[in-house]
């Protein structure tokens, strides 16, 4: 036993007691006549005292040599500080040392372990275990272990039970984005990670569990971008015997649930948007409700006169931004070029100040009259003060075009704010989307996802219209669950694999095992599945996924502390049957 | 909502109640006037009637035409059965069917869905989603998600912090047992899957997260022996500032807390035996002792007479078979010829049959008198009635064909009782073994496990002496959990990395990380690692971990079900600049 107590366990109750402590050396303050060391662990930090009157000559010798990041072990009295600080837990107490024992020395640290550190984001990666001394990324693993811990406890409260599928399948037909893993016992043969546990899962049905649930490791082997990581955790979750409705109400059971006891809030029933209404609403399915700015569609009030550029486009749409009608020129215009950026792509940017007269200045005065903005005020619910902002153009971009310039917006204005909470779910999202440089139709969620009732039909005719039972969970401009009620009819599944493209010999090879289930007694199912990472770093006020991973890859799909992935010798190539074949890239 | 209760959830307090129910047909029973269903879930059976009185003809029709593992929803009233089901929850009721619908056909399952079913392995493993729904597999699902829901509260509850590590690494020298994954963005270069996370583990310990657990899956390519899977769960276990003490005493309070709430057994403190105890006692390092049966050796009582089998062996040693005396001649040569088969490898087997009188009547009778006979019976602690069971030879391989035949007597005798619980630690372990082939030492335990302190001096004079701060959980003849002290030191792990062969290069590309790490203040550290499958199925009272598990593989790595490994398509290889080089085997 190294240590009678933790760092942040000792308070004036434990005054006089005889203690052994044990942590890393966070700070050395040498006074001359006295020196204090500030000791720390997991727990906290507590101050050490030697000095000249009441500790030895050696001690204090030794008490002075320690460097930063040493482990020590030291023996002493809890003694009242003179002066306390507040600040800290212990802060009412310090520990006059007796004993003082190097566990194990330290180089000096490559950056401070500090809540702020020196240290760049590439050096923390490399030095990762260092990293995670500093009380940011430690706290940030002990909330997410808190969160899993309620989730678990809550699923299985309702009965869930958690299974582990296998992590050594078999590759799919979205197989370019499959790690695959090369068998030795079955030469020329590859298993392949799961992106997901969907076919499993849903066997689980077949199977008869009811109620399943995983907190389960994911793969995928895309070109990386930001916060995007190879390995990610997912919730998993189906049920049998359910409908879209009894889903939702389970799953906004947990969210709520998490929401309550990790957070400390209590959330209304979740509102429910439909896909459409979400686009046509903030021009986004995930969209942030924290705050309004919804658009106002103002073709009805802007096509009626001459201005070109309106008349030609599909939409003409606004928000009206709170305060906005302070902006300056200057301002606009910075704000017209943000809009013009590539990224954003907007041709340019219609702006009507809500002056709080009642009057309104445009920079389409030229073309339209004050009658004409009113109307334009109303469809945007602006008010004095506010500036309207109005993009138009093809109906699809310029809806996106508008929802980033919304976003951007919220975020000057702080209305983004990481500790309140705005969950939705969206719904009937399209069962297919289009290719569009192919003009094929994929699957939006998975070829498993069942057609809204009815719809089956609309496939051969007008298969963009056909809506899904699929759902997303969205929480502050975030989509961190999604699902969908699939289809267990062996019938439709084939129908469904048929008309996104798949021969019946693909659909066989890949999914003959799930369709031979379907067989056998499927019953109704449907499930959903949360992106962990995501969530928690939401719950956790952050945006940040790769803070609240342990040992993180970076956009490269490299882990730089490890020097992962390598080369591998021969002999384990020729075991496996494989040759490297890396072609010159011209 | 398919149903409003579930088909284990119906009670005589129920009786009037309009319910729906779904579920599978588990069978139908015709008597011409009235026709009964159970209808089966997760949560049990209940059974629907169907009468020529009280039903519709279209429905009873309907009825009839069910098969077996039809899926069906049924609306109706509970009402009370004329002959009720003690054996069955839901036994005092039955449900008047008043609507049927099939939500989903079966055809006929390839076997029996029953407790005992009629399907043999093979097409048990094809169609696991239908041999988890027999009440066998399902319940040990279920019992697996409440054991590790148990391991996490417990463990949560002492302060570990659940971390999740990853699965994407870097390949080990042990590399001929790593799966490795190609890397598409980084061509030519390969991850490979954890073995289990044992440097990520030390590295939370260096980054101060003091107590780690993680329930996790790992991987193993090796050739696989009776149930041993590919990939296989670990609860892995860290803790900063232990001694082995501290070690022993989190996780014997883990296991009694298990078996405790899970199986409602108090346990005692659980015995420890020093690893060479175990050899001595038990000619095993994992020892059954929910019986006696310990050697007694007897070198010393033997090998003054003329016998020289036992005068020219290493070790005589014996066991008292209890109630042995009365075997016949016949039962005795088909023991001997039991030792004598290739797998156990005994040249022959001397016994004494210890009579009710006092008596003793050996097959060394020529040799031994009663009185050396009697010293036997001491040294084995043998009681009149036993017989005593003796072999000779070298030592190690001897004790090892003795245990074998204690383990095979206990079978045969009805004394590996799998309710009984007889948990033990197993301690000091060597810290290498040596290599029969080549004469190398390598690490028993892991390169990282610490000698006992004082004892690094004779790894260079009589490494097979150096014992180790290592230990294992035994539990009813099984190792359940193996861990150790680690070294934190990195001059001590760089002599242990000299002696286990690496030359300096080796280890500072496989381990330069951790190596680096340990120059930042490691703490001192150890843990542990119990293999979940195995566990669960012992706490389960049975042996085979393939039925703890969803979906096993067999012992070629296959998983039949999905047909998997598999060959990919020459593009995916392409992409990941590969080509096969499959050897043909002369």
């Amino acid at each position: 036993m190294f240590r009678s107590h933790t760092c942040g366990e000792l308070r004036s109750s434990h005054i006089q007691t005889k203690v052994t402590l044990s942590g890393w050396v966070q700070k050395v303050r040498d006074k001359g006549f006295v020196v204090w060391v500030d000791l720390r662990d997991r727990y906290g930090i507590t101050q050490l005292v030697f000095d000249e009157e009441r500790s030895s000559d050696k001690l204090i010798t030794e008490a002075r040599k320690l460097g930063r990041e040493f482990v020590i072990q030291v023996e002493g009295e809890v003694i009242e500080r003179s002066s306390k600080n507040p600040q800290l837990n212990t802060g009412d107490i310090e520990i006059l040392v007796s004993e003082l024992q190097i566990l194990n020395e330290a180089l000096l640290p490559p950056f401070t372990i500090e809540d702020e550190t020196d240290g760049g984001v590439e050096l923390r990666m490399k030095y990762r275990y260092l990293d995670i001394r500093r009380n940011p990324i430690k706290n940030n693993l002990i909330f997410r272990s808190k969160v899993t811990m309620e989730v678990r406890k809550y699923l299985s409260e309702q009965g869930f039970i958690e299974v582990e599928t296998p992590y050594l399948i078999k590759s799919t037909p979205e197989g370019a984005r499959d790690f695959v893993v090369p068998s030795r016992m079955n030469a020329g043969q590859f298993y392949a990670l799961p992106q997901s546990p969907q076919t499993f899962k849903q066997l689980l049905m077949v199977g008869g569990l009811d109620k399943y649930f995983q907190i389960v490791k994911c793969f995928r082997d895309e070109d990386l971008r930001a916060d995007r990581q190879p390995e990610f955790t997912q919730i998993d979750c189906e049920m049998a015997f359910v409908e879209q409705e009894d889903i939702l109400n389970a799953f906004e059971g947990l969210t709520r649930h998490l929401l309550k006891t990790i957070r400390g809030i209590e959330t209304d029933k979740f509102p429910r948007l439909t896909y459409d209404d979400a686009m046509r609403t903030y021009g986004n399915d995930k969209p942030d409700i924290r705050f309004d700015m919804r658009f106002g569609e103002l073709n009805a009030v802007s096509q009626h006169k001459d201005f070109q550029v309106f008349n030609s486009a599909e939409l003409v749409v606004g928000i009206a931004v709170p305060g906005g009608a302070s902006f300056t020129r200057k301002e606009i215009d910075a704000l017209v070029d943000w809009v013009r950026r590539p990224q954003i792509g907007a041709k340019g940017m219609v702006y009507v100040k809500c002056n709080e007269d009642g009057s309104y200045k445009s920079s389409v005065d030229k073309f339209y009259d004050q009658d004409d903005l009113g109307k334009w005020a109303e469809a945007t619910n602006a008010v004095p003060g506010d500036i309207i902002c109005v993009l138009s153009g093809e109906a699809m971009s310029t809806r996106t075009q508008l929802s980033a310039l919304r976003m951007e917006m919220a975020e000057r204005l702080g209305l983004r704010n990481p500790s309140e909470f705005a969950p939705l779910w969206v719904v009937d999202f399209p069962l297919l989307e289009m290719d569009e440089e192919t003009g094929d139709y994929h699957a939006m969620h998975h070829p498993f996802t069942s057609p809204k009732p009815g719809q089956l039909e609309l496939l051969e005719t007008d298969p963009g219209s056909v809506r899904a039972n699929a759902y997303d969970l969205v929480l502050n401009g975030n989509e961190i669950g999604g699902g969908s009620i699939r289809i267990h009819d062996k019938k439709i599944q084939a129908t469904m694999f048929r008309h996104l493209g798949f021969s019946e010999k693909e659909a066989k090879e890949q999914f003959g095992f799930l369709m031979d289930a379907f067989q056998y007694g499927a019953p109704p199912h449907g499930g959903i599945a949360f992106g962990l990472d995501r969530f928690v770093a939401i719950l956790g006020g952050q945006e940040t996924i790769r803070d609240f991973i342990a040992f993180p890859k970076n956009n490269s799909g490299r882990d730089v502390m490890i020097d992962a992935p390598a080369r591998i010798d021969e002999n384990q190539l020729k075991e496996l049957s494989l040759k490297l074949d890396i072609q010159k890239r011209g």
